[in-house]
């Protein structure tokens, strides 16, 4: 169903991985989308990529700005009418954000006040935040986390998160007419099915799946499963993983229920079911044809067995539940690995 | 006992309310100060009364720089070799902070974090927080908070103060050296027993003792007494009201906690013992000679019976107890109010 009216959506850190596809889904879908990145960690080439794909005649608005510049960013404001903004822009490296906390908090927590000035300036009062099932407080038994299950973050990067929730929320109930959706992902992965747009980590990659793409295709040497004596049934960490594409189309499913005026609104993202390391690593062997080489280390302090999500609430209220299965998505993984070994380099 | 070294004392927000008398107790046990504060709320005339009170020579130096101003801020310390730092500047009003969240968040949180930065940059690793009973979730049967109850804050001033926490505690673990002690006050009142000094509302006060005071001296006309069916003694909402002065002493007790090295601590302070708002009446009615005009309203929204501090800890660990009765808070308070009727203004 495309979008009728000439209003766009402004996707801000629309270049990077979960960006890019939403995206994607959103041009697919007819909407008109304006990016603004300060290209800090991804380039421009998934805008090229998704106006082929999609068969765009006018090339994505790309705006090089950092949302710590206020001005830049009311200069955008002021070109383009905007319906609703999708916020992803932030720093996402758990580690890093241990070490560099005030770097997060600056960067994450200063972008988010800007844009919420800017929106309330330019009476743009319709928000889906990017955050993360990385804000619920680890549940020693496991069980799927609630959209109200208690909150604890172990790290600034997840603090950052709960804290740009908490702000959006507070202008929610500042102001009227706002809407807000909190999207809470757990684990996304795999790539567009074309194999032309995927995850393109600029260092080695902090997760588990670009991890072990990169050793698949012999850019790493070997994964490294950290913890082998969790309570799982393997004993390695389970986690509840996602397709980005399906993660997409939530995103986009969020957006049209924003004009349902329902004030501010939390949904988890993600599949009900979870994977173990040691499956993810099957699943990705079938995939790409070939044995993963992998190690058994020590537990990393943090983990915690197990990660599931409830998905109830966004099947219920947002109508969405994932489509593509484990299979797809490490088949979508090892297609943009082998056909892009650099990523969007050229 | 005097301090030795030359180093000093940086005081952010030192001109305010608990900021000032924080200022006059450093001076008089011989710390050198330096106070930077934007004058947003606040003048400079209660470092004068403290030049008077204590017999200083030399003028406190007052830097009036906001600490959004990074420059400006960095040129302080590029001026002195502070020791340490006490942190007040914030804006402070509950009510404010729900109807402009945007503007709470950014300058509490910004300038905490310019602060930060300026403090690693400069080599400054010591700082005693001002933090605020309101960080912790409200319990149902009114029991003594410690330090380890549960955080939960229901406006955006409290979170504002729970973030700064967590900033700190998150540089803390990031950085080798640091020493941090948060206080978290509960309700100070009264004023310096000179009759010098005290609290100075620039608006209608928001609190119950500077609201009473201005009633008694006849510039309001009565008292509202906001819900009399709580479950207290009275009826009336039971607080933890600690003296100025008492909780001026807290900073010095935890700023000479400091070199214990302790890393990040938290200390409530308060007096562990509570007083209805009929009783706050008598107490103030009994202290000025008269009856204290007051109708009993509603429930505020958000108010809750009881917040009472548990001291153990700061008693145990830093060794501080407050030792100022109900009778000397309400008769200093009257005492600055009657010599001062319009505060510091000549």
């Amino acid at each position: 169903m495309p979008v009728s009216d000439s209003s766009h959506v402004l996707v801000t850190g629309g270049t990077g991985f979960i960006g890019s596809h939403t995206v994607l889904e959103l041009a697919r879908q007819g909407y008109n989308v304006v990016v603004v990145d300060n290209l800090s960690n991804s380039c421009e080439e998934p805008l090229r990529r998704i106006e082929k794909l999609t068969g765009l005649k006018d090339r994505i608005p790309l705006f090089k700005v950092d949302l710590a510049d206020k001005d830049g960013l009311r200069e955008v404001f002021r070109q383009y009418s905007f319906s609703s903004v999708i916020h992803f822009a932030a720093l996402k490296a758990v580690g890093e954000s241990v070490h560099k906390p005030l770097m997060y908090y600056r960067n994450n927590i200063a972008g988010t006040l800007n844009l919420m000035d800017a929106m309330i300036e330019f009476g743009v009062k319709n928000i889906v935040f990017s955050s993360s099932a990385t804000v619920y407080k680890a549940d020693p038994e496991g069980r799927p986390f609630r959209e109200d299950s208690e909150l604890g973050c172990t790290s600034p990067y997840g603090r950052t998160k709960l804290f740009m929730e908490s702000i959006i929320q507070d202008v929610v109930n500042a102001e009227q007419g706002w809407n807000a959706i909190m999207l809470r992902y757990f684990n996304p992965t795999g790539a567009h099915e074309s194999g032309t747009m995927g995850e393109d980590p600029m260092q080695i990659p902090n997760n588990l799946m670009p991890y072990m793409s990169q050793v698949a295709i012999g850019k790493l040497e070997k994964l490294h499963v950290f913890g082998t004596d969790y309570n799982t049934r393997d004993g390695t960490g389970l986690r509840d993983y996602i397709h980005i594409m399906d993660l997409a189309e939530a995103h986009v499913a969020a957006l049209r229920r924003l004009p349902a005026n329902q004030g501010y609104e939390v949904f988890n993202i993600g599949s009900g079911s979870g994977q173990t390391v040691l499956e993810m690593i099957d699943a990705m062997s079938a995939a790409c044809g070939k044995k993963i080489p992998y190690s058994e280390d020590p537990r990393r302090s943090g983990d915690i067995d197990t990660i599931l999500c409830d998905p109830t609430k966004a099947a219920e209220v947002l109508g969405f539940k994932v489509s593509r299965s484990l299979e797809q998505m490490c088949a979508d993984l090892w297609r943009w690995q082998t056909t892009n070994p650099n990523g969007y380099e050229q």
